[in-house]
């Protein structure tokens, strides 16, 4: 756990192909998006593009993706996902088939990175206030 | 396309598997949601989730999927996505590996629903103005 508020908590996932992948989750049990009111959706979208900016700055990836699935686990949350082009699955989904290995240094680069992402997300955050 | 303004446009893709799948494109070139400014970023969320709401009426989905990943042609976009438990790949993404072939039938009735999309994201985006 990185941060948790009234309505939402951010978490890193400990990813080992995707160093610095995070998940945003809606505390209150919903599906979809358009089941909270504009202030909720609001504040979960400022969560989760704070979160984007800090994991843009730490993690420096060539992109990041966002996405709000739920078939599995029909609970509201966002993936925030850095992705680089030597990463296991560039450049189709991370949910897609593996395209690679990653090498480990570079691995481990990535997972120092991401040891410095709960301070720049909390960072990231305290500034939406 | 669907609908188009000053800063994005919406597109129904003609998906042979996912009848009302849609896109909502950013007109400018960026590649990230932190490109954008405040007020450019709840435009184009609000545009997203008025799709939403219009295929969840439209399409009665079990669930929706969205989207933002650009991996592939880094353009801001976001893929909005009807998910049926019977559909090609659920449970896994829309770009997951195939998990079966939906009955014909089933396909064609949702596409008569797909038909109903324009309008209805039409009359979902005037509400917003």
């Amino acid at each position: 756990l990185i941060w948790r508020g009234d309505d939402c908590r951010v978490i890193l996932i400990h990813d080992p192909d995707l160093p610095g992948f995070c998940r945003v989750i809606w505390n209150r049990h919903v599906s979809e998006m358009s089941e909270l009111t504009y202030g909720e959706r609001d504040l979960l979208m400022n969560l989760v593009f704070a979160v984007e900016r800090a994991i843009k700055s730490t993690m420096e990836p060539f992109k990041i993706n966002l996405a709000s699935l739920g078939n599995q686990v029909p609970h509201l949350h966002w993936h925030v996902i850095p992705r680089y082009k030597d990463d296991a699955f560039f450049p189709n989904t991370a949910w897609s088939a593996r395209a690679r290995e990653t090498p480990a240094a570079i691995i481990g680069e990535r997972q120092k990175r991401a040891a410095e992402l709960p301070k720049a997300i909390r960072a990231a955050i305290a500034e939406l206030a």
